[in-house]
C-alpha cells in the first residue's frame, strides 16, 4: 500500500473569501459515506457543529471554538457582548480543555486589541491572523508529537488505537495518528487496529476511513475484541489521544480508553497518550476533578426499549499509573512529570 | 417494579400438533422490535435459524440441534442417512459444545431404538419423548444453577452481565440471568448492567428486553463503559454464561467476556461463570483447543469501507485464573475443580 498523507483532508479551517471570514469544516457525522466540507460565517452554526459532533476531537474543537469567536467579532457592531458569547462557545462541551483554551486565547487577544480603541473590523483582522497562526501551530505541534512518538514504536509495529485522534480530530495530521503517520513515513507501521468506539463510532467511521485513505493498513475491531487481540500477541503498542490531562498525569479521553489501558498493562503492552501541551490542565491536581459529559441515551439505543435505562458517559479517566508515557510537542514524559521539564 | 418471570417467553420448544412434530422458536433477530414465534417442521430451517442467530445461546442451540434431528427422523422414510444429517446439524456452529451434545444424545437414542427394528415413526415418538425430557431438564437445571448462584450475590446486588445468557439463550429461565432471577425472587437484585455486546447486540437487544419484561431494573451500557462503571464502584459481581468449558476451567464465551474478566479482577469484583454441566468439555485439557468461530465482517461494518479490514471472532477464551467460581446445577466450583466431585 502506498502512503499518501496528502489525501487526508483538513478537518477545520478559518479562511478569507474576499472581505468575509468563513469557517470550513468536514462534517464528520456524514463520514465515511460522504466527505462534505461545510462553510459558514455563523458562530452559532459552529457551536452547533461542536455540540452535534460534526466537529470533534479536542484540538479541532479548540480551533473551532477560537474560530467561532472570530466569526462573531467579524460581524459584530460592538464587542460589548464578547465575554458572554465566548462563554457560550467555551461551554459547548465540558470535558476537553482545549475548547476553553482556544476561546480564551482569542478572547484575550480581542480585549488587548479593543483596548487600543480599534473597531470590531480591525480587531477581527488581528484575531484572524491569530487563528491562522493557531492552525499552523496545530499542524507543527502534531508533526513534532509524531516525530517524538514514532521513536517509541518498534519496526513492524502493530498499533491499537481507540476513538479518532487523527487528522480529523485536529486541523491536520493528528495526535495519536500523527505518531502513526510519522512512524509510517519511516516504514515502521505494519498495521493499525481501530476500536470501533461505541456509541458514536469514531473508530469505525473516522479512524478507519482516514487511515485507509492515507494508505495505512487498518483493521477494524469491536471495542470488546481488544482484550482477545492482545492475548494473541497481535498488539505492540496502544496509542491514544486525550481530552484533558491533570497535573498528575491522569488523563480524560473517549469512553473506553481506561479499559484499554488496564488491558494493555495486563498484557505487558505499552500505553501511550499523545496530546499537545494545550490539553494539560495544570489547575487540576488529579483526574477526580474532570467533568465527564453525559450524552443522550439515543446515541446508544436509537429506539428506546420500555423500562430500559441507558448510561452514556462520553469520556473516562485513565489514572496515570496505567500510562507508560505521555507524548507532547515538547518530548516524551513519564505521566508524573508532565508538568516538569 | 413488580417481578413477573411469567412474562418471559419460552425461546425454543419441540411440540406436537396433531400427528406432526413441530419446533417453535422465538426469532431473536427481530427482538426487541417484535416478539415473533416461528413454527417449523423443517430440520434445515432449524439449522439455518442456528447459523443466522435466530436461535442462539449454547443451551438453546443444544436443544434446537436435538429437535432438528427429531424433525428429520419424524419425516424420514429410512434412517440410513441419520449420521450424515446429525453431522450437518452438529456443525452449524463450531464453538458451543452443547450443540454437538444435544445432537448426539438424540443420535444415540435413535440408534438404540433403530436396533430394535422399529420404523422411523416409532423411533420419532421415542426421540420426541427424549427431547421433551431435555426441555424439562434444561429448565430444572437452570433453576438449580439460579439457586446455587444466588447465594453468591450480596443483598442489593448490582450485577454486570455480558451477552445474553438469559431465558432467551436456553429453553426457559436462563443460566447467568437464571442466577439474577433467583436472586431477584429473593429481593436481592438492585440493578443489572447489560453490556450491549457488539457486534450482534445480544445485550442491547435481548438481555435488556428480557429483564425489563420480567420486571428486573436494567441499565444498558456500551461494552467499553464497563471499566468506568467498575471504577466508580457500581458493580458488585459479574455473572456470565459459557459456550464451552475446558477441563481446567478455561471458558469460551461471547467475544468481550475475557476483557470483562480482566477488568473485574483489576477492580476486585468477583467474576462468576454460570453454565450447565453439558457445557463442560472434558476432552479438552485447556482453552487453547477451543475453536473460535469467525463471523462475517458485515456484522461489524454493514457497509464496507475501501481498504478497511475487519476482525470478527464470535467468542474469546477466559483463562481459569480470572474466574472466581463456576456455577453449575451440581453446585459452586473453583474453576480448577470443575471436573471433580
Amino acid at each position: 500500500m502506498e502512503l499518501r498523507l496528502d489525501r487526508i483532508p483538513r478537518s477545520v479551517e478559518l479562511a478569507r473569501a474576499g472581505d468575509e471570514i468563513l469557517f470550513s469544516y468536514v462534517d464528520e457525522r456524514l463520514l465515511p459515506e460522504e466527505l462534505l466540507v461545510r462553510q459558514t460565517g455563523s458562530w452559532e452554526e459552529v457551536v452547533d457543529a461542536i455540540k452535534t459532533l460534526a466537529v470533534r476531537g479536542a484540538p479541532a474543537i479548540g480551533l473551532a471554538g477560537a474560530a467561532a469567536l472570530v466569526l462573531w467579532v467579524s460581524r459584530a457592531e460592538s464587542l460589548a457582548a464578547i465575554e458572554e458569547v465566548a462563554e457560550k462557545i467555551a461551554t459547548a462541551r465540558p470535558t476537553a480543555v482545549n475548547l476553553r483554551w482556544g476561546v480564551e486565547r482569542v478572547l484575550e487577544a480581542a480585549k488587548a486589541e479593543a483596548a487600543t480603541e480599534r473597531g470590531p473590523a480591525c480587531v477581527a483582522d488581528a484575531l484572524y491572523a491569530l487563528v491562522s497562526e493557531m492552525q499552523e501551530e496545530d499542524e507543527r505541534v502534531n508533526r513534532e508529537m509524531g516525530s517524538n512518538g514514532a521513536q517509541l514504536l518498534p519496526s513492524g509495529a502493530r498499533v491499537l488505537t481507540h476513538c479518532n485522534a487523527g487528522s480529523l480530530a485536529t486541523c491536520y495530521y493528528g495526535t495519536a495518528l500523527g505518531v502513526v503517520y510519522a512512524a509510517a513515513e519511516q516504514g515502521k507501521i505494519e498495521r493499525v487496529y481501530a476500536d470501533e468506539t461505541r456509541p458514536v463510532g469514531q473508530g469505525a467511521r473516522l479512524t478507519t476511513w482516514e487511515l485507509a485513505r492515507a494508505g495505512v493498513p487498518v483493521t477494524l475491531i469491536c471495542d470488546n475484541m481488544a482484550a482477545s487481540l492482545m492475548a494473541q500477541g497481535e498488539v505492540d503498542a496502544v496509542v491514544v489521544g486525550a481530552d484533558r490531562i491533570a497535573a498528575n498525569g491522569d488523563t480524560a479521553n473517549k469512553i473506553g480508553t481506561y479499559g484499554v489501558a488496564v488491558l494493555a498493562r495486563e498484557h505487558g503492552i505499552p500505553f501511550y497518550v499523545v496530546a499537545p501541551t494545550s490539553t494539560i490542565d495544570p489547575t487540576l491536581p488529579d483526574g477526580s476533578g474532570i467533568v465527564v459529559e453525559q450524552r443522550d441515551p439515543s446515541e446508544v439505543l436509537p429506539r428506546a426499549i420500555d423500562g430500559v435505562e441507558v448510561w452514556n458517559p462520553a469520556f473516562d479517566v485513565t489514572p496515570a499509573r496505567y500510562i507508560t508515557k505521555i507524548v507532547t510537542e515538547r518530548g516524551v514524559f513519564d505521566p508524573a512529570d508532565i508538568l516538569g521539564e
